[in-house]
């Protein structure tokens, strides 16, 4: 072998030269997004036909990559850190977070087990725990009892994982063992997130056997059609098992009442979780907690700090009452990851909590973000956005050739141009095109509905001022 | 409404100012590395119990993260990125990936669809379209045809969308519509990673109906034993439908004969997915590539960038030689993701190749990497790594106390103490309570066997020579 082998790493002096510049590039892309188009305009195939179709032999300078990143790749971007971002749901970002992510990268460890760094898991379990105070949540989903939390990718995961724990506790593990029973159902609102769909046929469950229940004027899940629903299956010889309800739905952020659900759930021994990806964040502050009201009926519950608590993407947390099923579902132990801290008993293995088995330090993130803001700074951003929205909301409520479509009782308003389906198509379309803000729609009682959903860290009263401008010129 | 919102947001100046210190740390990081104990020594709790049981009220200043990351959690960390960290696999890093990924934080798009950054989607494919020849895959795999590649998080998920789609295909959609069809049946070598079991209960297909089938004097899966199962299977109305195998298993690196197993599943119409987690980096060097001999017969494969290609967890590359069934088992339209870039049918919306619907910008870390060592840099390090696996398993055979176990065709060499499991045992434990190096075991043949893995980005001779010092001394 030969004594000095030649290393084409990046050495430290290289890196912290790179490094300047990246952050050079990070800092200056915060300060001119605002003014950049929010929506890319590109045509299909246009930043691909940039690349070259083989990967360089020789290794390129760092600076190549930068300056690709700008002449390739950045036409091609869809500004989600643009403050006049108002599309789908915030995905929000902070550099508190950037640099928690930075260290979680430096450090590199894989967390999928205690003993590969009991810190990832430990310090996780802290902050998950934290926050079940920060947002007023039930104790039984603190880790100091029998439940407690994991950070999952998303939402989708974690509703996966939901179900999958749900269906543990409903066949006591049946149908991990045989293959998943066709007899069970599930219920939700029809308003509620897509994911469900995907995971009930992710889960072998089958699409047939989820209920979409029949919402209320206000969008949210009637409790009434859910109880006939779930007595029209038992009746039918079904095995109903699990339910979700949405805390601020995608469509119109309309609220399933817990209460009644949970109640259901509870009566016929059903599992219940709870969606709360954008809104969950909102109960930071006291005075919007009455949107979870009956959350402590729940089973399990998602919110995503990664949408809407300037935490960048991924970054969900999940919380069960009872941890025993979800790790039941999960758990395997083949001889390779056995070891000492395992074998104790009195660690969590975090690999069992979802469907991945390596993990990077999924928490520092998170822990940078509330360690820099503060309950206190969080509730303050918080409270903006969705006096921003209420504003927002009065404007278009004063102009008689706009509708409101449904409450909006924190950060998301739905509205339309009073008119056909074109005219707020047409109207969308021509706002995205115009670079100037991004918006996107969805369909509420049939009829094509604007989503204003105010969320990005950066969003102040002007940009959301200048939209309306925008938006009110019709 | 206040005209000036007081804000919380970490300035500019703060974020520049904070970030050198982050570098600042994680370069005087990777040069102390080395001399850090490997494994981390700590109880259960010992770290939690640093921490206080709420968050803080008011922000903190950024040093104090710092300065409680260095006092509270570094004791609690396993050092995934010590050049003496033998254990399991490698998660290696490079200073480009974590570049990479930073620049993926401070842009902060979440990709769900082509539409939501274009170039999110795009640069993803040009790169994994890249991997291709890189690794002298088959071209089904390109995206210029009817196949592709999409980043994951961990084989673990890439395997449970293998799973998935062959389903899909198997059961032409019904198993997603009516619930899984418990008479499907797939099959694995004895050896392979135990996420395909997980998987198995995820998707509803039962535990029971996932066959182990045995190994051959090498630890391969044997072909006539796989032959046998699928008859046997049929004949009693069962519906094979899924093969795994394995290109270096996790236990001992074992090879699974591919042609041989990919010409069964021709013959009975089985999907063919091929796990190459860690042994696929090594095809990068032509010499290596004849591990991975009738892949052409693959309808999908994955292998992880993020064990042994410098690129930062997580970073799982997934390929189908047919995307249709992937898509369709995934796929799902709800009126609030419509838009006008998906129904033009000319784009990828990767979130239907995939559990998860957001996505971060995944392929910039991945592609600053490949940019930065260039096919040539990777290939280089590498061929290191294997030759000092070579080097020790050397230094093993000669030894006469020792015995090796396993083949050892590239990184992993797995071994033992001639004698009982408990002398071995003992001996990991006191090797791994040291500090100076951590390496894990496995079982082969029933007995307590070592597992020496060598694949971290800093590894270089003196490391592992001091490593069989320390070994050999028993």
């Amino acid at each position: 072998m030969p004594e000095i082998p030649k290393s084409f790493h990046m050495s430290p002096e290289d890196f912290r030269a790179n490094a300047d510049q990246v952050l050079e590039w990070i800092t200056a892309y915060q300060k001119r997004v605002e003014a950049l188009p929010v929506m890319s305009q590109v045509k299909p195939g246009e930043i691909r036909a940039k690349f070259p179709t083989s990967a360089p032999q020789k290794g390129e300078p760092f600076a190549d990559v930068l300056r690709d990143l700008d002449a390739k790749i950045m036409p091609g971007i869809t500004h989600w850190q643009s403050p006049n971002f108002y599309a789908y749901f915030p995905s929000n970002n902070s550099n508190a977070s950037i640099l928690g992510d930075l260290l979680s990268s430096g450090i590199g460890v894989q967390g999928m087990l205690w003993a590969t760094s009991p810190a990832c898991t430990e310090l996780e379990t802290v902050v998950l725990d934290w926050l079940v105070e920060m947002l007023g949540l039930p104790s039984s989903f603190l880790t100091t009892g029998k439940g407690g939390g994991v950070i999952q990718d998303t939402a989708s995961s974690a509703t996966l994982s939901a179900l999958l724990a749900a269906r543990e506790r409903a066949t006591s593990g049946g149908s991990n063992e045989e293959g998943c029973d066709r007899s069970l159902t599930c219920y939700t609102s029809s308003h509620a997130h897509s994911s469900l769909e995907k995971n009930v046929k992710i889960a072998g469950l089958g699409r047939k056997n989820l209920r979409l229940i029949e919402a209320d004027e206000n969008f949210a899940m009637r409790p009434d059609a859910l109880r006939r629903a779930i007595e029209a299956d038992l009746a039918a010889g079904k095995k109903p098992f699990f339910v979700m309800a949405t805390v601020g739905t995608t469509s119109s952020n309309a609220l399933d009442p817990l209460s009644a659900i949970g109640t259901i759930c509870r009566e016929f021994g059903l599992w219940f979780h709870v969606d709360s990806a954008m809104a969950g964040t909102a109960t930071l502050c006291p005075e919007f907690r009455y949107i979870q009201q009956g959350v402590e009926l729940a089973d399990s519950y998602v919110f995503n700090p990664h949408k809407w608590m300037f935490t960048n993407f991924d970054c969900s947390v999940f919380y069960v009452a009872d941890r025993t099923a979800l790790i039941n579902a999960f758990s395997i132990m083949p001889e390779y990851l056995r070891n000492q801290g395992t074998a104790t008993g009195e660690v969590f293995d975090y690999r069992d909590w979802h469907v991945q088995l390596g993990r990077r330090f999924r928490s520092l993130k998170l822990w940078a973000v509330i360690r820099h803001y503060g309950v206190e700074g969080l509730q303050h951003h918080i409270r903006r956005h969705v006096e921003l929205a209420q504003q927002f909301l009065a404007w278009v409520k004063a102009d008689s050739r706009f509708e409101v479509m449904a409450p909006a009782p924190l950060n998301l308003v739905c509205f339309r141009l009073k008119g056909d389906d074109a005219a707020n198509e047409a109207l969308m379309n021509r706002l995205n095109q115009s670079g100037k803000i991004y918006l996107t729609h969805t369909k509420l009682n049939g009829k094509f509905t604007l989503r204003m959903c105010i969320g990005q860290s950066q969003t102040e009263e002007r940009h959301v001022r200048t939209a309306w401008e925008l938006i009110s010129r019709g």
